[in-house]
């Protein structure tokens, strides 16, 4: 699953945006949604990975079982989105480059699994490297 | 300021949309951004108010100073925009039908504003008795 996710921040940093990817998965490990950082794209500052994914997958009653796998910890706006939702599970690239809440997630009853892929890290840590004006954009930090 | 979002809502609301309204302000009042949920409207389940206000700011570089207004208390979605991106206060129209994250950002030294806005919370109640299941829908319940 996060070979999807991956490809995503790889389509993203193609197109001169934010590598960050993501994709929520159904119960059944069904792809309902796939999507990437938009902020550069489209202008749009809303769209942080998971919640491009997250709009992808289009309307639903019940997040019960789903899946957001990301490359990167989420931030505080895409932790906000999984438990409001109840997303029951993420799975995360890595969270060396950037801790966001997911420990907050996980004492509120999310399954949290953190692979700590080289890939997503070194990705991250070339784009930080590169561009840190527009990563502190992205997360808010003056 | 509650009255752009109060305009907002009653836009969302004559759209057949769910009738929450936001804008974002600078800190010296100008109005940055103004917006109201799109679920319905659009098939975009990303859109609450806070979130379509902050997307019709645009990109920027700091949100110190800035007030988040919105007619209901801001989601675990929207309470963790305000928190990621540094939005220094959250004016809140009414907290009675909807209780949100908002006690948790003033733990986390977010300037809360609640109005008790008899208008807000007269226009959410008749639309959840109306609409039980879509508002069920924008906020993850089952």
């Amino acid at each position: 699953m996060l070979a999807t996710a991956v490809a995503e921040a790889r389509a993203g940093l193609a197109e001169g945006g934010i590598p960050v990817g993501a994709a929520l998965y159904g119960a059944d490990g069904t792809l309902l949604g796939r999507g990437h950082n938009r902020r550069v794209q489209d202008g749009d500052p809303t769209l942080h990975a998971e919640t491009a994914a997250f709009r992808a997958a289009g309307r639903r009653h019940s997040y019960r079982g789903t899946t957001m796998v990301t490359t990167l910890s989420p931030c505080w706006y895409c932790s906000g989105l999984v438990r409001q939702f109840g997303i029951s599970r993420v799975v995360i690239g890595e969270a060396r480059t950037f801790h966001g809440g997911h420990d907050w997630l996980a004492r509120h009853g999310v399954r949290i699994v953190l692979l700590d892929d080289t890939e997503c890290a070194s990705m991250m840590r070339d784009f930080i490297r590169a561009s840190p004006e527009l990563w502190r954009e992205d997360i808010g930090d003056e």
